[in-house]
């Protein structure tokens, strides 16, 4: 039994921030219908495809609906209509102001279904002076102050990275289910009514910035970036390895440091006056971050990452996601699953990023991400009672 | 009227991960009292402090009530086991089997208050071969999988830089929220009982992951990282500006590609029939960055910015955060908000990441972070009944 069972939801999404909160409600029990245009979500046309099927789909759509319509033609309309009227809270990203031009606004389906709830997606929200600007996910995370940060302090012969992976969208979809679970809550406790709620990639991101708004507002701090380095602990940095490869070690608090030095070979720094106080050590973190790179830099990460380990220092390589399908906890924990997908034949899955007792992740992941349209006949006939 | 009006919670959390998934769920509306030993949550004495106060719990205390106990005298476990009983849930960030061992595990607090969802957060999760090893946000990042492609490809001389903010601890929070919610939703619903929800940073993180799982189980693929590019997509990157100042631009279809070539005074490059599709852009991406960035370091960020804009090419300066506290629309959609601190004086806030039909952004804050054992006498006198 998943939490959400019995919970009715609507996607009219497309490529990113909807779909993935709808696949989070989908992997928490909730029956999800996503409405594709008749050719399909575009983004089914991203990245790998196998057989003519999108590998990635095989997660995102994955205990999922999928049913395909023209969302301008009467029939369309009628029938999103007629879905909404059933269901918990419908979710959208289009732009802001398109569903009320088509004629399926807020006002429209909450008249047949005042306890739908509805939420929103855009990269700077329904109103205020920019939200008619085209929303990219790099831009959320440029404009809600991440990538300033996600950089290497004075260098200008590089650009500072992108987190790498399509991190604006996925947080508003994450808070767009939160917001929705929580307004589905709500009223079903009483409150009655369904909400509309309005979701961006911007404040998404923004939403992560720690105590830096407060302090600038009353010190008028600018927090600048730090690299790999956090300036208030030292030793703790990432160090490039005989192979190439990354270790990221935390050797701050006063027992590890010790152990740390111990490992490589310079206990005098570690009876070193200077470096007595994780304070002494901050201010010569250079020195310390020199003499621990002296040492990666003989090793490959592997061994590096073993010997710290067996030290009881806390560290890791940067995994890859060979490294994570590797990985001894990540099957244990089946955080790596394989699935039969009908499509694309045996697949590895990420599990739901939540374990619940009594439920095994296996048992969460109940389809993979189906062809679009699939479920029109189901959807149309069964669960709307249409007439064939 | 908030959406979590009612919900009741009892959070026995320590610096990021809990206390952020609290305050979501305090922003929404919920009774959330924060259980903090007799120092207070050590997080207090993390960064910014004005008047022996924490700047940062400013945010990540609000809308909280905070108690102080001894979680390991009888008087602190009745306390918490009293708390518990009136609770729809509990949200923990301790390492796991601490609350085990000191008589407060998830058996005894179902057994008398069996509706308790439980929410446990830890670095590696409950169970599996690390889940005793330290956790520290920066692994989590690791071996997530996402600090392997924050990074820019082939560089050696710098370390890929951090995300700059805790992403491992609030991604595992923001996850807690919603599976408690949604184990609230399915609990209230009818199926009755409470659950145990086990979340870690590892596998927060490494659900981002996008398709690279089943493309790496299916083709052998490994996504390296691509620094500030993408590499299916021509032009976009990071450029740097006249002053020093990193200003991202999307302009990557045909249209916007052509109007950013005017705007730099390169037509010829669009007219180049190397030029005409995605594909030769991106076979010949070093060129047009070359000359994109020959553009911009003609102008100071905010020059280069405007011009594009203009031309309705798709940027955004890298915002740091006085850029966010000024910007005229985090302004008119109160993103920033003016607040006053009883402990610290009139602060800026971030908004809460959802915005609610009915409700304003001031009337989600109802107050700021509390200084630890503020609500002692509330909470233990008029909440739990106990006589003086």
């Amino acid at each position: 039994m998943l939490p959400l069972q019995g919970m009715k939801i609507v996607e009219l999404g497309h490529y990113i921030a909807a779909p993935f909160c709808t696949r989070l409600l989908a992997d928490l029990g909730a029956e999800v219908i996503k409405v594709e245009p008749l050719g399909g979500d575009p983004f089914r046309g991203w990245g790998a495809q196998k057989d003519g099927h999108s590998v990635w789909f095989s997660v995102h759509g994955r205990n999922k609906l999928s049913v395909t319509l023209d969302l301008k033609s009467e029939e369309g309309k009628r029938r999103v209509k007629a879905l909404c009227a059933r269901a918990d809270a419908m979710v959208e990203n289009f732009r802001p102001g398109y569903l009320e031009r088509i004629g399926l606004g807020p006002d429209v389906l909450q008249a047949e279904n005042p306890g739908l709830v509805i939420a929103r997606i855009s990269g700077y929200g329904q109103d205020g002076p920019y939200r008619d600007k085209p929303a990219f996910g790099a831009i959320g995370e440029a404009m809600g102050g991440l990538r300033h940060l996600t950089a290497n302090p004075g260098v200008t012969d590089h650009p500072p990275p992108r987190c790498g992976v399509s991190i604006s969208d996925d947080l508003a979809g994450m808070y767009a289910a939160l917001a929705l679970v929580s307004a589905c809550w709500g009223r079903d406790r009483g409150q009655g009514k369904g909400r509309v709620l309005d979701l961006d990639l911007v404040s998404s991101v923004f939403s992560l910035s720690e105590g830096m708004l407060p302090e600038h507002g009353l010190f008028g701090w600018v927090r600048q970036p730090a690299g790999a380095a956090i300036p208030t602990a030292a030793p703790t940095n990432t160090y490039l390895c005989a192979d190439g490869k990354w270790l990221c070690i935390a050797g701050n608090s006063d027992l590890i440091f010790r152990r740390l030095m111990e490992m490589i070979g310079r206990p005098e720094l570690s009876a070193d006056p200077r470096m007595a106080t994780n304070g002494g050590r901050c201010a010569h973190a250079g020195e310390l971050d020199a003499a621990i790179g002296a040492w990666t830099k003989t090793l490959p990460a592997v061994e590096a990452e073993a010997a710290l380990e067996a030290a009881e220092v806390p560290c890791s390589r940067l995994y890859d996601i060979a490294d994570c399908a590797a990985d001894p906890h990540f099957r244990a924990r089946d955080m790596v699953m394989e699935v039969e997908d009908p499509l694309l034949g045996p697949v590895l899955h990420p599990a739901p990023p939540f374990r619940l007792d009594g439920v095994t992740p296996a048992e969460m992941v109940r389809w993979t991400g189906r062809a679009a349209g699939a479920d029109n006949d189901h959807v149309f006939y069964e669960l709307l009672g249409e007439t064939r």
